[in-house]
């Protein structure tokens, strides 16, 4: 993807080891070495990035936000102020955040600028390991759970829990994911991945429990 | 978002009192003092775009498309010819456009470029003050009406009613919302907004007419 | 749109004939003559693009990706390494390919990068002649038969016939269209386009067939 048309900034504005495409456009020295920023992204001042991610070109990650270590932001993806994307995360290319529930524009002709309501701000946060598939849309306010998986296209106006598949406009549950992604068939207590073999139970409440006790 | 980087470009293009970020590309002269449009952005010639509006990063405005006064246009929204947006109109970020119902490529090999239909253009409204939440799609040859609120991750088929809340793939009513955003219980004739205290009436047609005489 | 600003680069990376926008990023030589490319569009090393395309501004196209002659690619587009593209074809604004059926973050810190599963890469073939409306979202390793149309907003899951109409979230068929993009009202065994005239006949396991013989 080009990595050798790159250049490394050092010593000043992003710390050593990030890697800005010329194109790039970041604003912010609070992102962490190893961090690579792909052309015609916009990384704005106020943003955190951790270590080791990848940001695509046309991202646009606005301040106020905060995203974790080896998260891969995908090309177009749009990460506003208050929301929070913890580690290992995946977006999607494409995917949208939104912030606010009731959006106006603050610049109308008829607006008093004073009575902009205070409140628009509302936070949403995407927990470790989970992925958000392409073109995803996620409505403001929402958890979406640890390894929890939105396929691509959906529209996520309520919260995911852990290891949740959800699909569709708007986003319902189709079943459980393991943290390596694959599909799980939970049909009794307990499962095992196909795939990567984590073994897998279903608490009295329902939800998806890796049996390794990381989820306790 | 970096306003202290952007230069004003005054007495060529765009007037005086335009703002742009020295990555966007404006081609049009017709656009109002006060507006700003953002890094990555391009706007063609032959697009008029009125005063205060903000331009978001990566947004694209075409040629033949109007736009009203204090109108917010969000990161990587595709505004088209053929399609006219009021003031104070929300486009939410990565709205899309369309402006032919039956696309094909123009360059297809096996066309004779004489052949193109010549009624492939349909023309789009939004009426003042209406928003389109996040990575709406908005089908061509609808109008949406004043103050009406598309849900994030809608797909608009039809026409919207003034006030109306729409939602889904495709969209559908789902409720009514104020002038200020909130939503309306209008299941009585008569409805107050809880947020703001507008008072609203439904029309013996099914409307949400605002009781201040401003809907006549 | 702006051509007029546009230089032509000829001898060195795409060939003689290729339109470049000032701003655009072309890391392929493998580019067919009459192809334009517009501003912020990028174009990695090892992508191939036929004759006489489009590929509109913030486009993406990653190395692996094919993309035959007179494509229109609109403007956001994203098309992956293992997608397929046939000639004629149209990829709406916004459309999003994809090519991973279980996409996770292979930067996280928890993962050995060694371990990255080496099947992850699914392939997407779009069949000649064939339309994807805007903000379209097709699922890895589908086929989109030929002159087939996706609508706007839809989310391809599953295989789409030749000349069939899909739309929706998850996209299901309603109805046929014509090789000029006009519905096909199909409900006899033959049918004509009321557009262009073009007869069709449906096949005895459910395919529309153009009765000129081409699609035997």
């Amino acid at each position: 993807m080009g990595v050798a048309r790159m250049a490394t900034k050092a010593g000043t504005g992003p710390g050593a080891g990030v890697r800005i495409h010329p194109t790039a456009l970041v604003e912010t020295a609070a992102i962490g070495e190893g961090t690579v920023v792909w052309a015609f992204a916009h990384v704005l001042a106020g943003a955190q990035i951790g270590r080791d991610c990848s940001i695509g070109d046309h991202a646009f990650i606005e301040g106020g936000s905060r995203i974790g270590d080896g998260v891969t932001v995908k090309n177009g993806a749009m990460i506003w102020d208050g929301v929070t994307i913890g580690d290992g995360v995946f977006v999607g290319p494409g995917v949208l955040f939104t912030n606010d529930r009731y959006p106006r524009s603050a610049r109308a002709p008829w607006l008093d600028r004073d009575h902009r309501r205070e409140d628009w701000l509302v936070q949403t946060t995407v927990e470790e390991g989970a992925s958000l598939g392409a073109g995803a849309v996620i409505l403001p306010g929402v958890r979406i759970g640890r390894f929890a998986m939105v396929a691509a296209g959906a529209v996520v106006t309520h919260d995911v829990a852990p290891h949740a598949l959800v699909r569709g406009n708007p986003a319902r549950q189709a079943g459980w994911v393991c943290r390596c992604g694959q599909p799980i068939a939970a049909t009794e207590a307990r499962a095992t991945c196909n795939a990567c073999g984590d073994g897998y139970g279903l608490s009295s409440h329902g939800a998806l429990l890796l049996l390794d006790g990381s989820d306790d």
